[in-house]
């Protein structure tokens, strides 16, 4: 992260005001003074934070998710992905989650991209990882709640899904832009 | 987008529940039926979905804008972005928002993605163009609550802000990542 000091640009909290507390999310209302003094209001929706891991196996298949996504209304094609618990360091929650979904494990594990996927209201930020050398495991078992289907697709199939827009999901696209670019 | 009929995945709505409505975003709460007849709660973030621009000028550099985004507590690198007005068509948005951020307009336009950053809470959507043939023009002006600074910077230089973790924007790395894969 670039830190610029005395940037003009910087807004200081005032005051806080929580609107909403939830199971997983809490919107609370900040005021802001802005760097030329004005006084603004910001909504702010504040989450956990998330893992998500980029496996590809021996084969070239990339290990996706199907999914029923509520808020889009559709079942969607995802990497595995999952919300941090209190405490849980981000790669522990990626192996946890990793098992849970897809009942395998990787020799190695690097962190590739840290980011906001919608930093204009969100603090949601996700650990991107790429698991490298799968095996399998026994799943200790998913969340009841999550009806999930692992799917492994060719990675140029994959390709060809996120050129055609039939694979939507933001995190899962800088997953396989990232592997594409690295010729991985 | 890939649409399964008879999927065990699909989930049923039974009832709606508003929790919060607020300046930009409202929370509900969703019952849903799932494919195995249980029942579940789905905490949604409602949000009236965005539209993102990456432009490259003739000297091969990137507009970015400096903003800072309270959720994350700093300033932040970005493409320019803004969101829908109500019936606004995404095109006529994007060229909106591209005005009055930059004081800049394009001669083509290109829809490259539309993708869900956070599909797990929240409908946000956010339409991706790339503007091709800038052309300085006179801007209309921006949003009186939004402090923001342009910045133009070398596709090189832009290329290793993402890789150092220097630019942690979602819309951002996908949109990068998607002209470094394209050789533009």
């Amino acid at each position: 992260m670039i830190i610029i000091k005395d940037d003009r640009l910087i807004e200081k909290t005032i005051s806080t005001n929580y609107l909403y507390r939830g199971r997983i999310i809490n919107v609370r209302q900040d005021q802001v003074k802005t760097g030329d003094d004005k006084i603004a209001f910001r909504e702010i929706v504040e989450h956990p934070g998330a893992v998500a891991i980029i496996a590809i196996d021996e084969n070239d298949q990339v290990v996706l998710v199907r999914q029923h996504r509520q808020p889009t209304g559709a079942v969607l094609y995802e990497i595995p992905a999952g919300k941090l618990e209190a405490n849980e360091e981000p790669l522990d929650c990626a192996r946890r989650e990793f098992m849970e979904e897809t009942a395998m494990d990787a020799e190695e594990w690097h962190q590739i991209f840290v980011f906001y996927p919608s930093p204009g209201f969100s603090d949601e930020i996700i650990y991107l990882f790429q698991a490298i050398g799968l095996k399998d495991v026994q799943s200790p078992g998913s969340d009841p709640d999550e009806n999930i289907e692992v799917r492994k697709i060719p990675l140029a199939k994959a390709k060809e899904m996120v050129m055609h827009g039939d694979l939507v999901d933001g995190k899962t696209i800088i997953a396989l832009q990232y592997v594409l670019l690295n010729n991985k």
